[in-house]
Formats: C-alpha cells, sequence, structure tokens
C-alpha cells in the first residue's frame, strides 16, 4: 500500500532527527546485534493504522498460498477447476478465499434482489422464495467438507502431480449457515408426492451450466442444507453467492451454486452429470451410478512436495487431513516404510461429522528415506484402501472417486516426492 | 475486474448474432417474464473463470461487510481499533479479513525469517526460537473468542451508538493453531523458578508499543497458545503476522501480537497496560487490578440497528451471539418486553469452550413496539447482568469489561433503535 509506506518514511526521516543519536549509542554499548536486520525497524516505528484495510488480505509473504489451476487439464478455464492450497494450511477451517472452485460455465454475478429459488413438481405448492424469504426459516450452523469427485483422479490415470495441492486439493472445509432443505420441502408441502421412499429431487443452478443433478428424497430430508453463508460471512462469489446447495458427506458436483430450483420428481432425472459425466466406468465398460458418498480418505499435507522438510534432523512434526462421507474419523494411522508398520496419529480438536480432522504425528527425522502414508478410519469401521485393493474392485478406467492411500518417498535432503507403492 | 468484464461483453456480443432470435422469439410466446431482469444475464452466458482470482475477497454486493473505525474515538488510527461488522454475519467464525483490530502503534510487517521469539527470566536455559523452531513442537487446534476489554464500554459512558458492529464489534471467533505456552516453557525449563504457584510470565510483542502484559503462571500453564494459524491459514498482518499469543476468555490486550519474548518472573511487572491502562476505576477512585476474564456477555445481531426488519410481518429470525470467558454457553434468553418476560433461545451448533455460540429464536412481528434483549448463562450458573446491577457494583466510571444486557428498540416500521431501559 502506498499511502502506508509513505507515512512510514514519513515517521523514519521525522524520527531520524530526535531520537536515532540515542538509539546509536545504545546498540554502540551492547556491539550489534545478529539478530537485528536492515529490515527489522518494527520496533522503532508504527506500523499501519486501523482504516489501512476494511477488508484485509493476507501478508505479501503469504504470496503463495493461493488456489491454483492446471491449464492443460481442461480445454477452457470457464469449465474447469483449481486446487486450495492444503500443503500451507493448518488446523481444518479453509477460508473462502482459497477453497477451491469448479464451475462448469464460470462463476456468475447474482444479486440478492435477483435472486429467486423454485420449488416445483409433486408439491402441494410450487413456491417461489426469494433471498429475503429465505432468511425468515430457523437457520442452522454445521461444518461440513466439499470435496469434488474427481479429486485424487489424476493419480488414478498414474499423474503422479508432485504437490498435495494438486492431488488432493479439491476440498474444502466451512461452517456453513442456512436453511434445511427438509423445511423448505415441507412449506411447498410433501403431501402431493405420496410415498417419500421412492422420490426424488432434481437441483438445479442458475449459471449457464445449470448444473442439474438428482437426490434421492431421503437425502433430501435428511442433512441437506440450503445455504447462504459460509465462515460466518456470505458465500463468495465463487462459491454459489447468494446461496448454495450443501450435500454433506456427498460429492461436491450435487452441492449446486447458485442454486435456483428443487423439483420434486418420481424418478431421478438422469442428467448429463449424473450419466456421461460423475459415473465411475468398471472394468467390463458398464458405469457404476449413483456413487454420492465419498468415502473415507486421508492425506499428509506436510512433509509433503511443497513442503519439504527444510530444518534438518530432529523433532519433525508430521501432520494432514482426514475425512470421511459417512461421518466421523476415528482414527488415522501413519506408516513411514510403505504401510509394512503403522502408528497411530493424534487427532487435532474433535471434528464434527462429515467435516475434516487435523492429524499429527510429533515425531523425529533423522535423515532416513522414509516412504510416508497416512490411513484413515471412519465410524462405520471403514478403513481407507490402498490403490491396489481399490483397482481390485474398480478396474482402470474409473476416475473418480479414487480415496486410496497416497505415498510421499521422504529423500534423506527433506525432499518429498509423490510415488507409488505396491 | 476488467478482463472478465471484457470477456463478458464479447461473449455478449458474439451470442447475439447466432441465437439471439430464437431466445427473443421463446420470450416473445410467454409474453415478458417479470423476474426476468436486464441484469439477469447469468443463465445465458458464462462467468469468470478458474483463474480469475487466486485469493478470493467478497462479491461487490457485500462491499459494507467490512471493519469500520470510529475517527473521534482516538486521537491518531495508528493507536486505535475498528470493530468487526457483526451486524451481517452469521455463524460463528469470523473471517479474518473482517475481524476487528486493536493496535497501539500500528500493524507492523514482520517476515518470517525475522521472527524470533526470547524465553528468560526464572528459566533453566533461555532460549531464542525462529519460527521454524516453532513449527516442531506439537500443535493443537482450538476456535476460541477474542474480545477487547473496552468492548461495549461506550455504552457504559452512554454513548448510545446506533449500530451492534460498534457497541459489540471489539471480538472476533477464529479457529486457532499453534504450540501451547506450556510445551515451550517445559522447553526451557521451570526448576529454576521453583514453587510455580506464585510465579508469572510477562509477555510482549515486537511493535513499538510492545504491549507488555504480566499473566499469572496458572493460566500460562493451562490453555495459552502461541499460535500461528488462525482458520487455517497464516495469521494475517493486523492479526500478529507470524505469531501471536491466544490467551483463552481473557482480555484481547493480552493476546500479544507478532509475540518476541515471554520472561517468566516473580512478581508482575505492573506494566502500563495492566495499570494505567486495562484497569477499572471504581465509585471511590480506587482500580479493580487483574480483571482479565470476560464475563459471559450475549448481543442480538439482528435485529439491531444496521440490520432493521425490511420484510413486513409474520415469521421473523432473531439472531445473535453469546460467549463467556468462563467456559461453554449453556442458555440464552431472549426478551421482548425490556426483561420483563423470556423466551429460551435455540443454540446453533453447540460451541467450543471460550468461543462464540450463535443463537436464535424463531418467531412473529406483527408491527408490534419491542424492547429487545438478550441474556446469557455459562456452565459455572453466572447470568448475565442488567446495567443497572453491574453499575450497582463498579460505580460509573469504569469502561472496560461492560458485559451487561443490551437493548434494541424495534419501532413499527421495522427499524432497531440503540435505548437504555432500567
Amino acid at each position: 500500500m502506498k499511502a502506508t509506506l509513505s507515512r512510514r518514511a514519513l515517521l523514519r526521516s521525522g524520527f531520524a532527527t530526535g531520537v536515532s543519536a540515542a538509539a546509536g549509542a545504545a546498540l554502540a554499548q551492547d556491539g550489534p546485534d545478529p539478530l537485528i536486520t536492515e529490515t527489522q525497524d518494527w520496533a522503532i516505528y508504527t506500523g499501519d493504522p486501523v482504516d489501512a484495510t476494511p477488508y484485509g488480505l493476507p501478508i505479501r509473504f503469504e504470496a503463495d498460498v493461493i488456489r491454483r489451476n492446471v491449464p492443460w487439464l481442461t480445454a477452457d478455464p470457464i469449465s474447469s477447476i483449481n486446487f486450495t492450497p492444503i500443503h500451507a494450511l493448518d488446523g481444518t477451517i479453509t477460508p473462502q478465499g482459497c477453497a477451491f472452485e469448479r464451475h462448469h460455465s464460470g462463476a456468475i454475478e447474482l444479486a440478492k434482489e435477483d435472486y429467486r429459488l423454485m420449488i416445483n413438481g409433486l408439491v402441494d405448492t410450487p413456491l417461489v422464495f426469494t433471498y429475503e424469504d429465505l432468511e425468515r426459516f430457523p437457520r442452522e450452523n454445521h461444518v461440513y467438507f466439499c470435496e469434488c469427485a474427481a479429486n485424487t483422479g489424476m493419480e488414478w490415470a498414474g499423474a503422479q502431480l508432485n504437490g498435495v495441492q494438486f492431488t488432493h486439493g479439491m476440498i474444502h472445509n466451512m461452517e456453513y449457515t442456512g436453511v434445511s432443505l427438509r423445511t423448505l420441502l415441507n412449506e411447498a408441502g410433501l403431501g402431493a408426492a405420496g410415498d417419500l421412499s421412492d422420490k426424488w429431487v432434481y437441483v438445479e443452478g442458475a449459471d449457464a451450466s445449470s448444473n442439474g443433478r438428482s437426490i434421492p428424497m431421503e437425502k433430501a430430508l435428511d442433512d441437506v442444507l440450503v445455504a447462504f453463508k459460509a465462515n460466518g460471512e456470505a458465500l463468495r462469489k465463487e462459491h454459489g453467492y447468494p446461496v448454495r446447495l450443501v450435500v454433506p458427506g456427498w460429492e461436491g458436483n450435487m452441492w449446486v451454486k447458485w442454486l435456483r430450483r428443487i423439483e420434486v420428481t418420481d424418478a431421478a432425472v438422469q442428467s448429463r452429470e449424473e450419466t456421461s459425466k460423475y459415473t465411475d466406468v468398471l472394468a467390463d465398460g458398464t458405469a457404476r451410478k449413483w456413487t454420492w458418498v465419498m468415502d473415507a480418505k486421508s492425506v499428509i499435507t506436510s512433509p509433503s512436495p511443497q513442503q519439504p522438510i527444510t530444518h534438518g534432523n530432529g523433532p519433525l512434526v508430521i501432520t494432514g487431513l482426514a475425512w470421511s462421507g459417512h461421518g466421523k474419523i476415528t482414527r488415522v494411522d501413519i506408516s513411514k516404510d510403505g504401510g509394512m508398520t503403522w502408528e497411530t496419529a493424534r487427532l487435532g480438536r474433535q471434528g464434527d461429522t462429515k467435516a475434516l480432522t487435523r492429524f499429527y504425528l510429533d515425531t523425529e527425522w533423522n535423515g532416513e528415506p522414509w516412504l510416508l502414508q497416512s490411513r484413515a478410519m471412519d465410524e462405520t469401521g471403514y478403513v481407507q484402501p490402498t490403490k491396489d485393493e481399490l483397482r481390485e474392485v474398480r478396474g482402470e478406467n474409473s476416475v473418480y472417486h479414487n480415496n486410496c492411500i497416497q505415498t510421499w518417498a521422504i529423500a534423506p535432503d527433506g525432499k518429498a516426492e509423490n510415488v507409488e507403492v505396491s
């Protein structure tokens, strides 16, 4: 900020006249302090005033902690993805500003005044809600992870991208505030739908892609949220402002952004996004369909290719993230030898259900080569599989829902590389 | 963003040639849709690509959700405060970008490479840690609120500022990751300190103010964190990058930013910030000292002066925040008649200890004038007092630690005003 810089310059020149003699004397008396460098003027000059940044951004030293896309991955950045810099984060919350994006026709700009949400189909009274209408229904707060079904998909094909941001960064974890979808469906009335056990809702967004998806009624009436806040504030434009669907534990494609319509139907729509896309082609060429839940998964975020060990031998903190679309993470194990032996990691703050859990292993490293892996377990007893185990079931054509164990090879110089072990 | 705008313009003109005739026909057939306005082009034009914002900011429609300072409040914005826009937030997490600031000599810019933390005084081995050293100790994740002791202080003096951002906005709530202070003190060794029950630590920052504070050893060994991440990412410059102290439940002034030194002492230092400031002058002119804990408090954030009721009669969601420096919030009551009768609010996601809890009352409003209040209770059984009750104990000179019940008068037109009832 130019204003700030010139203010600092001004203060510096003013200050030099009055006090520098005394400060210089003190330094001369004790000899130069090796810790004091040219840039360490913060203890004698003032910093930024409180009106400098009405809405703040990260400090310039953290300029590498950003979303990144991979230009060769898709034909057009309008229908593409970028990746959360999970290598550089800690704790569990993902700030909206660096939470991954996946658009099918770009992030649209939709003002609250123009926003409408229609509920139609097999309901007693079709309804159109304004944004203000939505704010009049009872709200809930929940932390949930959102993971793209294609997260780690490039690893299935053997791309071995050298960075956890790229292998596992299509995930974020935020505190959502919104209205239960159940509440809105009941407002429209489900009497007209008859027996609900075989009914569906079809949800679509206001963007050009519309990104329509079918959700079974059982899930729609369970924990789905029509959300308008994330991490306390309004959804960002790229996360569906002003309203998105939150479908806890299920693949990110169903978390429809700029939500415009919810239709109660007596059958799945079999839309593009649930037939030609977001299905899993098996070895025999047939496709697994309705693979909604994101199974238990984990990955070590540090050390990792973007976060090598730079501090030499001795104490080392290994850390990473674990999550399950089926509920809570109950345990994470870490292997240093490619899966032969395992140690149990310490879980950070007990995660919410269907939310990221942070894990740590406080250990020692003395230059040994490691094959570092993590393995998550969830409250259903499910254990994160190896790639070989997953391949046996799925064959080689599937790219979605790759939740297999990831390996980082740690070299004696502390560098980490994405490798495969079997 | 200019690039995006011109891209949109380009697409628009290209599109018009090929498809507008058909689209126009469809509109003519059905008649103009009253919901479709001039700006609603999002369903036929594409939005922003994924490389548009490597680190995102809020959408332009939310430009009012910012920190605000009050220029007349302090002589200089270098030693001043600004306020979190809590009127516009929901849930519990405060994004760093709009979390209030309080500086005594401005927000300084301190690179990780230049960062040092010294532990000295009554320790076995005085130590100086680099930033990288700190990352090698076991880390913890916790959500805590940070409230300035002066929050709501202007209300004590009867300023009656017309906005919850100004009356209660010197608070934020984030998920911190860091190393327990206990761990670092044990690393230096506390044998030299002897009996710990009467020892203190003196903590100070690297900014010009140094903002030194004494903390009793019992608290230092309990839940104090040396934190380097907030809401998953690095601390922002204005929140103490790269390292700040987190003193759960205690007044914000003790949460020293740009933490540079921790000295183990056999007595409190009686620094400026704990004698002439941050003490509470009583009716007889003596001062209460060591008033560290922030007692249970709550406030309704909507409706409030900055969030009037604009939707007319019928269903209304009343919401707000509650917190206690003594632990968890167990109950919040809401009064519509200035404290004569109370209804129990619904608590959002169960808050962590010493963290913000969101509350809701799903109710009806039909134009009645209300005197709206909230009253928090915490797990110790403490009940948030009225201003009269607090005045009886404290007199009129105290400005810090005003945790009394706040009243908003709701007028028949839905506007809200800051009033006092007794």
